[in-house]
């Protein structure tokens, strides 16, 4: 990744912004602009915060605990330790690089701290002032180095997932499933499940968030799985559905429903169109059909360093699709009582169309 | 768990603050007050609020998706679905119930999201008013039944760990091992890790938060495991030290001298106590033995529904200790190029000193 590119692309913004530095917080953010690894337990517990002025180089700063992998993951940047807090380390950084404005992160930076910083940095004679997006529009559009390894980890994730299926019969419960999944995805070289890992049969389908139970995986019933993984930064996201034995005349209809819905969806995405026609092709098929009330959710999400982020399939959204841009076409119908089945790949979004990163093996076992 | 006694407490709290209602948004506090255990993506995807009025019945506020895990964990509570955004239902169900006042908690509250909720409330003729630690406070002490819940979660992660040394011979890198913990902790009913497994081989023994890798495990070669598991929403955290074979005279020397540091840190805690003599007390023993600079973190910290929670053992920290606290003692030494050693046991804070929540099992292969 060239993420001296990607300061410079973002030290621009910082100097339209008229603000002397930004602070970035968002991991994901920290990742993209500078590649480090450090994993943050929460808000709360930070791994490092990169400090991007408006000309010139980076710093890192962190605690003693993440030195050396800052060090050697971020070699071109300067690391610096922080044994008081970072907004003391702020506090004398900032007026030895004669920064007099530090931008911060609105929407992953507690209120708090945002309270702190400004009471900190004001007796210096510093100015904090919120910025919203500058990075996340950044990473909205995909080059296709980025497209690639969303691709291997969107490969990575179907591998797991037809492994698991060639023994899902030996299985006894969700749990048994969703465990034997992420193990595998670890063994297979993710960093980890981009999300935790849905596992739900029967009527439990009917909970698009379902956490895996103990409820033991009856004959002829049913399963819902969504999945994803993290590969070298990147995330995939998809979701299946699977019948032991026969599927239902039933289900069968309204898994070939959700299908239809989500072909409708992809159909529509190019770049130049509208988020929310996306959603609204596919729904429609859904509502046409008489189950509209039964798909409550929004359409899709962008996918990328983070597994929900820009750009949102929603009614509510007017934003343009842009070509790199990579996002889930997931519809599903949600029955209280019945269960669920929801069908979700990821698309880039092209000039002329899009491209499904997933390969459609989807209607397994019915 | 007395939840409603639990939310009677803190609703004095409210009162006492002057403010008509608290919006609970931290994961580990909505669950110590209704149990309910939906799963939060990051701070950006809450999987529901619970608003506290300063009397009579609480709301759930929660999104489609959460709805009947809502229903049927917290059915004495009243679920809502927000279908657009929480703020628009604040903004309704506020004035229907002619609260004037909404506290929210600012140490797990985004500046945006207060920010926009300022806007909207305000609108309504409603105050907004950031609180701090309001339920931190109340979780600070645990129960007896909390205890026993914590001493499960610490003994099943002994379980797991000597499960794990019996095989260790078989692993062949950090990652390997610290995938079969994480996997032998959900097998045996933990909901997960409650933080990254850390193992660390020989040098890399150095970072405290050192990433599992792929690095082969040598034969003579040290590993510290740091690892811990939720069981029943309640965190257990141990680390533990290992060695290949026969370990080196050093390596003995310093694993006795951290575990010294331990005893004389834990013979100091029981109620009335100062974090910072505890802190003071083990930090000693490693200074004197001239490792001082190699000791550069905390001693250790609260556990409970969270992993790290106060009080923090550290040399900062003035905070009286108190019976029922739990707390983490694990001085370590970290030596960069050489490698690193850290002992971490649970104790229960008493009025006459300090249980151990541990089984001394700390000398293993030495």
């Amino acid at each position: 990744m060239n993420y001296q590119q990607r300061i410079k692309g973002l030290q621009k913004k910082i100097r339209r912004k008229k603000i002397g530095s930004l602070l970035i917080s968002k991991p994901e953010n920290r990742r993209y602009l500078c590649g480090y690894q450090g994993g943050d337990h929460g808000i709360n517990e930070t791994s490092g915060l990169l400090l991007v002025p408006a000309r010139g180089k980076v710093y890192l700063l962190t605690d003693f605990r993440f030195k050396l992998q800052a060090e050697r993951q971020v070699p071109w940047a300067e690391t610096i330790i922080y044994p008081k807090g970072a907004l003391k380390l702020l506090g004398q950084l900032l007026p030895d690089l004669a920064i007099t404005s530090l931008g911060f992160e609105s929407d992953y930076t507690l209120h708090s701290f945002a309270k702190k910083m400004k009471e900190t940095l004001s007796k210096k004679g510093i100015k904090s002032v919120a910025t919203d997006g500058l990075v996340e529009k950044m990473r909205e559009i995909k080059d296709e180095e980025e497209i690639d390894l969303i691709r291997s980890a969107v490969h990575l994730n179907e591998e797991v997932f037809a492994e698991i299926h060639t023994t899902l019969s030996g299985f006894s419960s969700e749990i048994d499933v969703a465990l034997a999944i992420e193990t595998t995805m670890r063994r297979k070289g993710a960093e980890r499940p981009s999300f935790d890992t849905i596992v739900a049969s029967g009527a439990n389908g009917a909970l698009p968030h379902a956490v895996p139970g103990n409820s033991p995986l009856a004959k002829g019933g049913s399963l819902t799985i969504d999945m994803g993984l993290i590969l070298d930064g990147y995330c995939s996201d998809m979701t299946r559905n699977l019948v032991f034995g026969k599927a239902s005349k039933r289900y069968k209809k309204l898994h070939r429903l959700v299908r239809r819905a989500q072909l409708a969806g992809a159909a529509v995405i190019r770049a130049g169109v509208r988020a929310c026609d996306a959603d609204k092709a596919a729904r429609g098929i859904i509502a046409d059909a008489g189950y509209g009330e039964y798909f409550g959710h929004s359409l899709g999400h962008g996918v990328g360093l983070a597994v929900h982020e820009e750009p949102r399939l929603s009614s509510r959204s007017n934003k343009k699709l842009k070509a790199g841009m990579i996002v889930t076409v997931e519809p599903g119908i949600y029955i209280p009582g019945w269960g669920g089945i929801r069908l979700e790949n990821m698309y880039v979004v092209r000039e002329d169309g899009c491209e499904n990163l997933n390969r459609d093996i989807t209607w397994l076992d019915i």
